[in-house]
């Protein structure tokens, strides 16, 4: 049995059937584009929790809703500024991506940052001095996410750490980031060797208060806008970040130049942000999370709000189950392997970079960006298929992120769990890939799903919800 | 009948056909792409010229050098001066786009940007005035191409415009463009108004010492790499260069910021750049005529090396022979037009661009930046075929400036005289639309073709050097 899944036209879009192999031979033989997928039943035990939720009565409206939050939500870097200023946190807190971890279950790149971090910060001297204290308790781990923040990968972020600030102009709301420290052996991949402290300390010395001096003294960047242009410019925006990291030098550029810093350090800041590709990687995502904060909470709505991962668990939060984290492990990850490493060195899936997907960009606008291949591997029809089969499971095209290849059709946006579990389809995610010991930094980069367990378990919690409501 | 025509993998590079459709519709069910051309015969009256430089002896060893020449060529920008002094252009001296002319048969947007460059040079007070020097004939017209130079549209050059220098450090070869002004009312599409003179007054006041001083003081910036890289990132690299024109600012902004000029200048020049998309074009027009200088001159190589056009003919020149233009009238470009204009105000196809096109960018390579079409018109499968069809006129694919969507398929490059002949195809270009009055500016952007009849005179004058050669 085969499912026609036609190219995503509007003209085409009620052509989807279960019919047998010769009517999809026979559409393509009219020259449209057509893609075999298996079909699958839905995924074990979710047939009465499908049934509860296709008769909730506030489904439809609750999920119009979330994706309308989504779509119009706008993202502006507004300040750059020290977490301890931004977000509150005090000496011996840490954030750390994904959902909420305890120190004896830490993967090696996730423990590898934290014990570089309690050195930068000077708590311990060397980092191997912060694993008592952590097995001690001495430290507090929080997930970013809590904070209204996002972190890739390791994804630590600790007081003295500089931050962007987004907000959306038109709610006030806010989220945050930490500065992107560049490729290989940086703390977000697990590295804490000298040079990766000493760029850390660089970054909070020089580079964030050229920023937030600048930030401060322009008009705010148009995060939401340079997205809009990345997925015309070949980038996804979670592993390419070309051309966003450009157009972010190109607004900066001139306000830099005239803040009255030393030229020397103006010209140090030019060229760390230009010789970093993934420099914007670290503005796409809190855009991703303002928009999809805008969407939580939302009684009835199946919409995921948030995929993350610590390096032991990924976890989804979906808007009409609060704050609930979904869990189940993580994946270990399909792709490229940086020179002499191995698949015996990469650690399962980390980092809250996938709020991209969850958003509709990275894998799921694989699409846009075919060059992808060469560092996340697979093949060119692959990523054109890839965003395709992710219309499957979302709510939404999104209009203003649109993807010309595909003649110019939106961004599938809105991942709804019912969908997930009625069609067996999981979202895709392209990633990094860290090293599996502490300190090893990046292995690789490559195509990872979530662990499929965990959306029959939201389900479930939509589903109880809904009877309650009805009983 | 028709041209099975496959998409351009190497496994069915064999796979043309000039069978019955149905063997198109059985290829098709296969799940492979195929584009149906309407077959042609060759061009009428170039059946004997044909078969005459079918079996030249010298002919596939002369095209295999133009091509080794064309691909083994590198450009690097090495220095940023005033015209005087690199081109030895005196006062009263005007470079112009395309092949030769006479100021009386100027087109209109030609005769405004020499009008205006003489009231730039000083010569007259007011544009109006010049006219009567130009008709007096008190004033010098040459074709760029003739002093190693290109320019985009008008492609007006007088002696104190600054100009891009660029060098193959291979060869010392060199190629000169001058400095892109930006979209609208600019020099290059006609314009001459008080507001024109004063930016390019600017332009040789600031911006061109300002990137003098920076390029001389840094690395050669590598032109033909960005050129790699926007094939990546949705540029075509002629009327899309965007990337190109970020990249470029990367690579230059942290030397400007230290060069020692006041900040405010340095943030102006910033600002200049990275407003204007368009800027790289000024790079990748004299990078293509470097690569394609590289292969003039090769006796029987049916190669063309220039294609250009002044507003009234388009002219090509042929590597097999010489110097010497083959020109037909200029046509008129099928686009979209800015707000308030519409077809009565276009001139015909004018500019040094279609380089680009001749070195295998540009509307050759369309298929990589689908998004122009909401720039030039057409459609995202037109912009797919384009690039297909493109191979069936060209001698080699570029191994350096690859399609990502195309499976990383090489540009379409090196047009072959004969090619177009024997299909019938010409060559696709994609082009700024300029006023056809002088002082209007930019009316819009389109897609255009050469007048058919110069391939069959070049192929002509081809023919009887091959047929001098064996009597």
């Amino acid at each position: 049995m085969t499912v026609v899944n036609p190219a995503p036209s509007e003209a085409l879009a009620g052509l989807v059937s279960t019919g047998a192999d010769h009517f999809a031979t026979a559409v393509e033989a009219q020259g449209v584009p057509v893609e075999r997928v298996e079909w699958q039943p839905p995924m074990a035990g979710t047939a009465d929790d499908l049934a509860v939720l296709a008769t909730d009565p506030l489904r439809r409206a609750a999920n119009a809703r979330a994706v309308e939050a989504v779509l119009s939500s706008q993202a502006s870097l507004v300040d750059v500024a020290p977490a301890s200023e931004v977000l509150g946190l005090e000496p011996g807190q840490f954030l750390h991506a994904g959902p909420p971890i305890a120190w004896n279950r830490t993967s090696g790149p996730l423990r590898g940052a934290l014990m570089g971090a309690a050195a930068f910060e000077g708590l311990v001297d060397a980092p191997e001095d912060a694993v008592a204290l952590f097995e001690g308790g001495r430290f507090a781990l929080e997930p970013c996410h809590h904070r209204r923040t996002v972190g890739p990968m390791a994804g630590v972020v600790s007081p003295s750490m500089w931050m962007f600030v987004l907000e959306d102009p038109a709610t006030g709301r806010r989220t945050f980031c930490s500065l992107n420290e560049g490729l290989g052996k940086v703390l977000r991949f697990g590295a804490h060797a000298p040079e990766v402290l000493e760029r850390l300390r660089w970054m909070s010395a020089v580079l964030g208060p050229l920023l937030r001096d600048t930030v401060r003294a322009g008009d705010p960047v148009d995060v939401t806008g340079i997205l809009t242009q990345m997925l015309q410019m070949g980038d996804e925006a979670h592993n390419r970040n070309r051309s966003g990291t450009l157009m972010l030098l190109r607004d900066l550029a001139p306000g830099l130049a005239s803040s009255g810093h030393d030229p020397a350090d103006v010209a140090d800041v030019l060229r760390f942000i230009g010789g970093n590709d993934h420099f914007f990687l670290n503005l796409s995502m809190p855009a991703c999370k303002l928009a999809l904060d805008a969407a939580r909470d939302i009684d009835g709505s199946t919409m995921v709000v948030a995929m993350a991962r610590n390096g032991t668990e990924f976890g989804i939060q979906v808007s009409g189950t609060g704050d609930q984290w979904f869990t189940g492990p993580a994946q270990y990850i399909d792709g490229l392997y940086l020179g002499g490493f191995g698949p015996e060195d990469a650690n399962p899936d980390i980092g809250d970079s996938a709020i991209t997907e969850t958003a509709g960009i990275g894998g799921f606008s694989m699409a846009t960006a075919p060059a992808i291949v060469r560092f996340v591997g697979g093949t060119v029809p692959d990523a054109l298929a890839t965003t395709r089969r992710m219309h499957e499971i979302t709510l939404a095209k999104n209009p203003r992120w649109t993807i010309p290849v595909l003649e110019f059709d939106g961004a599938p946006t809105g991942i709804d769990v019912a969908a997930v579990c009625r069609t067996g389809i999981l979202p895709q995610i392209n990633t990094g890939m860290a090293g599996n010991r502490p300190g090893i930094g990046q292995v690789g980069a490559g195509l990872v799903n979530p662990p499929a367990e965990i959306f029959p378990a939201a389900l479930a919690a939509l589903a109880d919800r809904a009877r309650s409501r009805a009983a």
